[in-house]
């Protein structure tokens, strides 16, 4: 090791000195409080089995900023306020069907789910299909060998990817830009595997783009036994897939971000965000994407008034909605901050599901980077190990845009199992685990707890 | 920081630093053998569905016996060995059924499980209930209170503890005692609250004991919600109990302990155990307790062999028949090892789950809880971080007694979940997840290898 390191070490251990024994005692008090008398899980119960699937526009969506609000009332926070913004609105319609088609004739159901912002079929949609392993196998196509047919990007998640957000990383541009470039080449349709780890039924939704000047045609999702049984027929000779979709677009509708405070004792005009989203897809009932994520929000922010913390400065829970068809929520919310005039000195976003927390990662400057490395001592005990650089979260980023040099943070559970449920029916409050849930409230209130001290 | 501590820091770092690149990408192998072309997900499938509930002296645990002697063969170790042994033999019988009565008669049926070694209540067994919330309570108690009633040991785990398994040992002693000390008083019968940390209806069974001199008596183990029900009718006013349970023991049975090797190819005379249990209790597939554990070992014994790995010593992996009721299997082996002049130089054990890793614990000298201190560098890119002195497992235990400071490794995997399903019906194939499980499988194979190479 050399003497720089050690330096660096050193450096690293005497910032955490600026932490005392009051803070080791008041981070227990968080997680005694979440644990023995924790309301998170009661209240991921309702917003997922009172509300359920929560897509942008619908009137899920609606009724979960009226149960947001009600709740912040109901725990006494600050200054609750209704951010209105306009947001899109996408439905499935009907349930979608496909069935696949051998050369004997054989027909076998298909599962299916049409991703979000697709067009529909009008009706049935009946055509050859051709294989891809990538979108940059795809792109190398002739059109003549695609023309005609429905494309089918069959990438899977590398498995060995340890932290399961590379591999979702991996495979992303198959959802978000296959419907435009199979177009390019003159394809009816395009269906993908599902970004998703497991070999099961389930097949998962997401956004996926269209361009201006390319034709839309239909975009939907696979399961992954479905996706492989694709192949296999594939592999054999001409398959033909039948397809239907009543997916379509609706006019923008009014909606809300929702939020509430724990005023500032000595600076309470400068703001600590603490936030994730409120919306969801329209399968299963968002409970890890993103109902964890609010929960752990909603309940860090109680568990530091019913202890008894005064921070100094403002911290203010947000409850964005539109994080995943659009964004609206976090753009308009970082454009209305701005033109107000108020003081942003950091945001922390939960949007990575309810497991057993790691720790928190940080995208800005080294210090920041070095300040999260500091907390490591007081948050061990607690199995929180995990403070690198990073990424914050979706709805918090275009706080950059306004506010530059702003520090963000993500909270960073363990990613394990987050793609057996992510945009899937099986994102249901079932499997959500109650202390997983209890210890990630308690972290990220220790969290902020902590850097409110430190800024 | 003090300049001792910098010192230990620096010691600490310059010890990992005698492993090289070379070890990196052969731990980088043994991951993506686990995560790609891993077999540990169908091998439990196989044993929990295939099998199933596998207690000492049943005929599932024989078929366990020759499951992992017959896996052992396919995947081509060495020197593969069944140990003869004699194993206790407790029978559940036809299942149990328990009724609590209150004073206005209304008749409430209640979840129970007979604990194991309990005796049956001979035909129905009726009388009043007294409720304890400790074993020092009841140990206060006069006999009066007690003379000819069923003790109910009510005594919930500290969901505040944040190691679940710490919450567990401050429970322990109502189900390992509680009879004995009811008895003493003149109790007819005992019930405890399982010892579990979710609300539901799975009672959670395990090994309870009688004494030579105090009269026997009916055990058995509640569902948390029975549990809460029944103390909330206590609360009210005088409850009956009324209870059938058919358990009884038998003679013991004849059974063994599988081993098979990865000879050692500069030290083959000395030997590193790598164990779990095949036995498990009679709810339940034995899931995470310890088919998992079982899986951990031979999935890594497997990568080892795969990847081409030629370890120094001999490498053994040990299925311990009776961890549940007796530790026959840990206790035989530790004897015979001795009696057979074999030299032993350290003992792994996995028999905490197949959830995510979170790293190894040690039951030895200083000098080797630094030795795992400094492989956490290698093993940080698999998130593995807890390096500690701790403890090793029930089956490797009685090595201490053969082997004076042999040093003793447990695997830690993340443990919030596992008081879900221990000893209960739910603990079944399902409960575990195939990622979990794999990244357990290779983090045993990563550091039974740097074991390997530090001994």
């Amino acid at each position: 090791m050399s003497f720089r390191k050690l330096i660096l070490i050193s450096a690293l251990f005497s910032l955490s000195t600026a932490f005392g024994q009051n803070d080791s005692i008041a981070i227990r008090k968080f997680f005694d409080e979440a644990l023995i008398r924790g309301k998170s899980y009661e209240d991921l119960r309702s917003l997922c089995k009172g509300i359920g699937a929560r897509l942008s526009g619908s009137a899920q969506a609606q009724m979960a900023v009226e149960w947001g609000k009600r709740k912040m009332e109901a725990y006494g926070f600050d200054q609750i306020y209704l951010q209105p913004i306009m947001v899109p609105h996408w439905e499935r319609g009907n349930k979608e069907v496909a069935w696949m088609q051998s050369g004997n004739g054989e027909v076998i159901p298909i599962d299916i789910l049409a991703l979000g912002g697709s067009i529909g079929t009008n009706g049935t949609l009946k055509a050859e299909v051709v294989e891809f392993k990538s979108l940059d196998d795809l792109k190398k196509a002739s059109k003549a060998s695609v023309q005609g047919k429905i494309v089918f990007l069959n990438q899977a998640m590398n498995p060995a990817d340890i932290v399961t957000f590379k591999a979702y990383g991996g495979c992303y541009s198959i959802r978000g830009q296959g419907a435009v470039e199979s177009s390019k080449l003159g394809a009816v349709g395009v269906v993908i595997r599902s970004l998703a780890l497991p070999e099961d039924h389930f097949p998962h939704t997401g956004s996926m783009y269209y361009e201006e000047a390319v034709a839309k045609i239909p975009a939907g999702a696979l399961s992954t036994i479905s996706s492989n049984e694709l192949s296999k027929a594939l592999a054999k000779g001409k398959v033909t897939l039948i397809l239907e979709m009543d997916c379509r677009d609706f006019p923008d509708e009014p909606s809300f971000n929702v939020m509430g405070e724990l005023k500032g004792s000595e600076k309470p005009e400068e703001i600590i965000t603490i936030g994730g989203h409120l919306d969801s897809w329209d399968a299963g009932e968002g409970a890890h994407d993103d109902g964890a994520g609010i929960i752990h929000c909603l309940e860090a922010l109680r568990i530091l008034k019913t202890t008894g913390v005064k921070p100094k400065h403002t911290i203010r829970v947000v409850f964005f909605m539109n994080e995943e068809n659009g964004n609206k929520g976090g753009i308009n919310y970082a454009e209305w901050a701005k033109k107000e005039n108020q003081k942003h000195i950091a945001a922390v976003e939960s949007d990575r599901g309810g497991f057993s927390p790691d720790g928190f990662e940080c995208d800005g400057k080294e210090s920041y980077i070095q300040l999260i490395k500091s907390f490591a001592p007081l948050l061990k005990p607690y199995d929180l190990h995990h403070f690198e650089a990073g990424y914050g979260g979706v709805d918090i980023s275009p706080l950059k845009k306004s506010y530059e040099g702003i520090p963000l943070f993500g909270f960073v559970p363990d990613s394990q199992r987050y793609f057996d449920f992510h945009h899937a029916a099986s994102d249901v409050f079932e499997s959500v685990n109650k202390r997983e849930l209890e210890l990630g409230c308690a972290s990220m209130a220790a969290f902020v707890y902590l850097l409110d001290k430190s800024l």
